[in-house]
């Protein structure tokens, strides 16, 4: 239906739909996401199974599954090897072979899709598979193996893969998230294919920046392969990720991301610095070493993107791994990410005191506490030249999520401080989904705007085309 | 009126009214309040005056009057006995006789009914005037009479004796909730009546279990007395913990409830627990001990449960007796209790990284602040499975509150991570009208959903069922 | 259109309208705000340009401009004298000369005045140029001109003074906001015109009170100065303060303000807040100094409120001047004001012990975050005499801000515990407007209680009334 999720007023539903059609047919911007830049590399690359696209490497999906007990190996999530797996604590033998056969693992899924009622997962695979696979069957028991077939059909044709939906999807620009030591390996096979997908990468030095990472040991010996510098203390370490900055940018990146548990910022010492990095170096570094390591590096990645013009990314909030046992026997991204409170006004001073009103830097916030929405984000953006509010984040990135937003933000920093959508997806076919809900939520929105009579129609129609498109083209500066 | 409520949207309206049409006949399930359980006990107990029945138990309507300047003493709110009250500090004479005539305090309470316009103790008590006991007057001065008139006629009837109150309110099972201390005499007549009504205890152990609390000491002699288990040291107080869930549990329990002021929780070594236990035994606990030995317990519960399959409750985030005056003049519950910040995601962390996953245990969350909906609650609800929502808790057990609450929580928890409603009321003959107003919340919502095309037809019938009823029983397994 | 801003559903419309319009004649209370009483002083006191009137003074337009990297030299925002401004930290030249062309500024605001859609700011300059000036050109470049020789036309006329603009705006009383050091001279020369204008000062101690506050020594000597008492320790402090509470009551002034970081309060004892208050003189006082004596003088204004019955206002949770460089030179109030998190529960509890349940007092609380409204602020007015809630404030004073605070507050406190409404401007002639907004607020909301059958028609009128004039009448004792 053209008019679906719009308002039932009937003013607001014809106008809703106009708005909606007057920027429905406008390219997609990507510029955060998580899909494999692989996929791009091969021209002749396919997808695997229904469940190997479409459940087994999306959270969102088997996270509910799990929290109605059903287990991760029934969903053909593969346990870590023993090597990196510790005995098992959980209630149940996780140590058993995963599920092999998809079509059953898609069944169970099927089964149990009422868990997914009124959520954006069911409302995103739904669409997905009415408006990218032409499949209009509700997802249930009765319907599980016909879809499946037809998913397999749907996969097993050309114009599936996925350069053929990259223009079907009519997108304009995607980037991907890179580590700094990634040779982007990849992304140079696109480029020299040929093709003329625009696929960038993103620089996201977490595993470089963070002390506490897990293997950063290791991964600044990797930062000394893979940038020809040698990091031997800290003044080669800024040097090293600056040729890695640089050679991001060569590969066509506008933009770094980086992820920290809160918005703290500050700049130490050269000579702080200095000591807290060689302890790193060392293993002796403490919480609070790496707690004031991260605030410093994310001023030191302002003052680089202050000077490079990449725009900056913080997303902020979430604690990562929340549950023990998942973590040690399934790993990362397992779906056990849980936000905690967020703070900015003060957090966030370090970095806005020295970089705040740089006329050549952008910063772009996204965090997972929506009371800091109307509460400080709004106000900061609606003040500091170089701050822009990304969309609503993770499980906020959902139709009443999206309004909460809006109703919370646009009052105090306009929608000109906002940096659009993007969709943040490792899920590449539901890409157009999600961008699809984002502009039904606008639409949506400025209509109700419009009905009450804040807006007129010439502002509903500048601002429907901003937010669905100009807004992020500008902020990640993909002109 | 039977839409009454539903949003007045021609095509809200109309479904919303079939949806709430499908599930207003289901019994009533009740698996947390505070209904006295005397009044099951004698089959020929028979309700005071309207104000013993309406106001003096009812601290949401006295706290409101309270604000406005009209003393507890006007309302019939008796004072602690001289031994229990230090010298007044109020600005008023507290010790003044309280009023006799409850037709005076009942005519205060009309005269000023107007506070209450738009607030759920509005809402309630006019329906429950209008559907229990058949009286549609508006409440006000000028009706004050006669509205207490027709109440003292129907409480001297038989049909509105507590007993037969329950069968036409159709309750199917109802929770008290009673110390761990309590005999269960009541509860034990109920049983030996012969009575066909579901009336059963909820296992509550915050005055054995919160060292700080006032009398703890005594309520420890008072649990080896019930126990028959000489409570000495730890070990022995474990014992007798679980002799008296057992003895719940045998009476017809199914579930326990623990109130916390925060969500912390540890494990404490087995020696800090003696040791802790034992300075509290001397008298000699320190703040920091009563925190911590509170978050040790809420584990040790969750492992109880884990072992003897009662459902784990836990109110979390009210900062009581906040109002020393009152406190000291009339005592515990007296709409002086003010809710905090609560946080979930570190605090909980304790018990669930050791009883998170396990597949026998349901740990139900309240709180009183909103922001942990979508935030921390929505989230851990939809990963870990143990975890259940309860619905919204005091000053929140509204129709927007419930609103609110379905706004944060559905798109991320969906529906099947809810505990379904509860009353959670000392007010008796207020519960059919707390459920109804759940129920209609809950039919306007989905109607919303199903207007705008998120779910459809299929999905909203079979949401408000399980809303309505099939949660809550499923949840407290009370089948 | 007379109908504007109310929901488009046909019965919540017309409600609403039938509710603004029985309180749209009411006369305006004003009851806190910052016009400048210099204007009601001079009989023939005329406004400069339109740029004097409408931009320079109000940082809520210009922090927008500024946020999209209009400087605030292009906007004619004068720097601080050489004096008082430190070197340049800003990317730009601040030090040149600020633009004199008030129409060239003007087109500025102009071209950039999409940034205002949607938002309050942008809705008041419309509503007034409309309703106040006659101007009903939308504001955009096309427009700059015709708008500015508009608006210059009738500044120059003898009915656009304020005091003909207090006329016509009905007006019953205007506060303005005072130093409690100023001499009110201006207030004295209105009171000495034998103009019948009800405008009165409101006692703000804040830079005496907080002893943090920059050049606070140099106030304690103003203080000795205006108040004829020699301050030379904290009890001639005391009688100081207390004598220009008492000239401010001579002068008309029914309330005192305070503006806190954070709304802890406690009693200190004699002795602390002495040595205290002396190290404060010596200017030897610590941070921690300045936030416990700002808690205890907080306690002491409610003490003395409690005995002259001027009415206590207490505005919480700004970072004032969050930008250094901004500040540094351009000075305060600069839009660059940031909202933190904020607490009341325990924070107000040393106050609320003493004076929580006095009869006399009245205690009006504002904060920036929205949180609060239903968690604390709300359950605190619902149970304490002596709270009211003040409307949204800042930020928040915006239609779906006013709509989320009736929307969280009032199932709770009623709204009998509300303040009722305050305009808290600098921008005179948008007063009307303000209230106009707010009166439609509460029309659209009550509308909408009314069409769900929340409410009856009778409260409904009452209570728009209520909201719209008596409440800020009562809580202000402005009889």
């Amino acid at each position: 239906m053209q008019n679906r999720y719009f308002s039932s007023d009937p003013a607001r539903n014809s106008a809703a739909l106009a708005l909606y059609d007057s920027v429905k047919g406008l390219p997609l911007i990507c510029p955060h996401g998580h899909v494999d830049p692989r996929v791009f590399a091969d021209p002749h690359y396919q997808f695997g199974s229904p469940v190997d696209l479409l459940i087994i490497p999306d959270h969102y999906i088997f996270r509910m599954l799990y929290s109605q007990g059903i287990s991760l190996d029934e969903l053909g999530i593969p346990i870590l090897p023993p090597s990196k797996s510790p005995p098992s604590k959980l209630g149940r033998d996780i140590n058993a072979v995963t599920t092999a056969d998809h079509r059953v693992i898609w069944r169970t899924v099927c089964a149990n899709w009422h868990l997914f009622r009124a959520t954006p997962t069911g409302i995103w695979l739904r669409d997905e598979l009415a408006d990218v696979f032409g499949i209009h069957l509700k997802i249930s028991s009765r319907n599980a193996d016909a879809i499946y077939d037809a998913l397999e059909e749907r996969l097993s044709r050309a114009e599936f893969r996925p350069r053929a939906l990259f223009e079907r999807f009519n997108i304009e620009a995607l980037a991907t998230t890179d580590a700094a030591t990634d040779a982007l390996a990849h992304h140079q096979a696109i480029r020299d294919s040929g093709w003329g997908g625009r696929v960038i990468p993103t620089f996201r030095p977490d595993a470089v920046v963070n002390i506490d990472t897990d293997g950063w040991r290791a991964n600044i010996d990797l930062l000394s392969d893979v940038s020809g510098i040698a990091v031997r203390d800290y003044a080669s370490y800024i040097q090293a990720l600056e040729q890695r900055r640089a050679f991001f940018k060569s590969m066509g990146a506008t933009a770094t991301d980086h992820a920290a548990s809160t918005a703290w910022t500050e700049t130490l010492s050269a000579s702080d610095a200095q000591a807290i990095f060689e302890r790193a170096l060392r293993g002796e570094a403490t919480a609070k070493d790496a707690a004031r390591f991260t605030g410093h590096m994310l001023v030191e990645m302002a003052r680089m993107s202050s000077e490079d013009g990449l725009v900056m990314q913080m997303h902020v909030g979430s604690y990562r791994n929340h549950n023990p046992s998942i973590f040690a026997h399934y790993g990362r991204d397992m779906g056990a990410d849980i936000p905690i409170r967020s703070e900015f006004t003060k957090n966030l001073k370090g970095l806005l005191d020295r970089f705040g009103n740089h006329p050549d830097l952008t910063l772009a916030l996204f965090n997972l506490d929506e009371t800091a929405y109307s509460r400080e984000l709004a106000p900061l953006a609606g003040h500091y030249p170089i701050l822009r509010l990304g969309p609503p984040w993770w499980f906020f990135d959902s139709w009443l999520g999206m309004t909460r937003f809006l109703d919370a933000v646009v009052e105090t920093a306009g929608i000109y401080n906002l940096a659009g959508f993007n969709d943040d997806t490792r899920a590449y076919p539901s890409i157009p989904t999600r961008h699809d809900v984002w502009r039904r939520v606008c639409a949506d929105w400025l209509a109700g705007q419009l009905a009450r009579g804040f807006i007129d129609e010439e502002d509903a129609f500048d601002m429907i085309r901003a937010l669905a498109y100009d807004l992020a083209k500008t902020t990640y500066r993909l002109d």
